[in-house]
């Protein structure tokens, strides 16, 4: 059931442009954007691990709140990590800086798997506090939830670690898809328990990261992912908040990523948005509002540069119903935050609606 | 001008099929098939870095047979790096075991790129070698030679080693366009004198891999890579070898690919070969002979999974004029020879036509 909001919030740009409704500009966040380009970051987080970070409700708040005071985005991004929720319920996970997640004992069989225990609000005390803390202090600003989608979770447990090629993970799905499914399933429980815990918190919208789904063929997403990912959408469909989907390398894979049951689709650099509303249409569901796609690498060049691809953007974007502006992909860590706010800057201003 | 060859070499499958020619079955063979999956390749190696092997035509014969011998590919492809030229002409690179190339004085202003000489045919006595020895013990199966891309190599020169996220190679095609065109146009140069090389002494077809292209969006892609691959191709049109062109991720790229001249178009696994046709033919030029594309994670799976796959893969080859059976991208290290040798004895069954 829908929570109750106030009225500035339900009117904010961004929750209007997920909608697909018109608003006063085009909303702009950061994938990423509570991180390592903050100097504020890095000096918050000395002697902390990330994970333990992530715990501490004092420095989630601050954390979440450090990008939208610096850059005036229009929305937070709640500052967790998609191992985070498994690694609350008990399971061995850990992530090692300069490499990612880290799985002492990937699993590869069915006694794996039974280390993959289900999430409940008591295992994330401190997300139920720091979200509900962060919707407090916003006050007008949304706060975006989110979660790991199964695949991107399920290949750092299969793999043990980051990888380029997931090939254990696939090999699982075709050697043993039981298996493979039993645990895309539990992982889309972990996800649902998760966002439910942000949203029932007060979270406003939800990012559902399927970060690495691009390294399969559609034919492979369509069996094995999209089913789980359907099932972390469908159950999240109640609470009336909007649905966002993002993963990089997804141009085949857009249209799959729209039926899950996105309401918004998140779209990298390599996809020119009006592509890829053309590319959701054609899957059947009409347009829907998406979100991008500034390639991040022009976060190192000169500004002159940045403002041709912003207007290109901005363009491509009005192809679909409501346009979220975002990177292609997180802020790298070494990024200038000036260049964001900049950025942050200009979109608002090239992209404001004269009152009628 | 064409170069005479044999006419069993003329009929050889890969040749017809990457003319668009009916032949006797579906050519196969894999990139990066003369490499470390194979054991043999495993012991000749040892104690010798990869590139003082790519330097010894004794080695480089006997690896580029190799998986010829083992596997019954129908085409042979050049054992060598895509750095090689570079380094015969006194670029100061190494390929360091496990990481991949590595550039001690990235290139980042007009003084690095001076360091980019231009590569002839006395830098690469051992190429001229070893492809003359090939051609003769070969007999009727084709050698592919190879070159890489301007952007892939550029990548490696500029970011100083293999990159994720290409940001510094990008930030310099934006900050200072005319050093970028300058040290791409010098990289087609070299291309063009390491292809002609291997053309001139015998090869029958060229493939120049853009490995990394995919990074790219469209926009730049077209801006500041197409024009550097296009002379390269322009240059090697006049020996009427057939030209292939691959780059992992470029689904987004294949039409421009194409258009940048290539006769063969190679497709990673993301995108079946239909849509991949489909993609070519709306860029303009009309449909091609394409190559790949299955999933090298497939070569992980139980065999049993890998059957219906190829079965796809052929039926969706057959919207191109012609169809090269390849993997989407390179041999795993760790990949299983057995796996590799059932693949080709598959497709050339599956595949064989009938004699009217």
């Amino acid at each position: 059931m829908p929570l109750p909001q106030s009225r500035a919030l339900d009117r904010s740009a961004f929750l209007l442009a997920a909608r697909g409704e018109p608003g006063p500009h085009t909303p702009v966040w950061f994938m990423r954007q509570a991180g390592r380009a903050l100097p504020e970051y890095r000096a918050i987080r000395q002697g902390i691990t990330m994970l333990e970070s992530c715990m501490r409700p004092d420095l989630v708040v601050e954390i979440t709140l450090q990008p939208v005071r610096r850059y005036g985005v229009d929305a937070a991004v709640f500052y967790a990590d998609i191992v985070l929720p498994l690694k609350s319920a008990g399971f061995d996970i850990e992530i090692k800086p300069g490499v990612g997640p880290v799985v002492a004992d990937p699993i590869r069989d069915a006694a794996g798997l039974a280390a993959v225990r289900p999430v409940t609000p008591a295992d994330v005390p401190y997300t139920t506090d720091s979200v509900k803390q962060l919707v407090s202090e916003l006050d007008g600003t949304p706060l975006i939830g989110f979660a790991g989608a199964p695949f991107t979770v399920a290949s750092y447990l299969v793999e043990g670690g980051p990888s380029k090629d997931f090939a254990k993970t696939k090999a699982l799905m075709y050697s043993d898809p039981d298996l493979w499914h039993a645990l895309a399933d539990r992982l889309a429980d972990v996800a649902i328990a998760y966002l439910s815990v942000q949203v029932e918190a007060g979270a406003s919208a939800i990012q559902l990261f399927d970060s690495w789904a691009g390294g399969l063929s559609p034919r492979d997403y369509e069996r094995f992912v999209l089913p789980h990912s359907a099932k972390v959408f469908e159950s999240m469909a109640s609470y009336g908040v909007p649905r966002v989907h993002f993963g990089v390398n997804t141009g085949e894979l857009l249209g799959l990523m729209s039926g899950a049951g996105a309401d918004v689709v998140g779209v990298d650099w390599r996809v020119p948005l009006d592509e890829a509303v053309r590319r959701i249409t054609a899957a059947g569901a009409g347009p829907k509002p998406v979100q991008g796609n500034l390639d991040p690498a022009l976060l190192f060049a000169p500004w002159e540069a940045v403002e041709p691809e912003i207007d290109r953007i901005l363009a491509e974007g009005k192809a679909a119903p409501g346009h979220i502006f975002n990177l292609g992909h997180g802020v790298p860590p070494n990024a200038d935050p000036e260049v964001l706010t900049r950025i942050v800057e200009y979109v608002h201003a090239k992209s404001a609606r004269v009152p009628a």
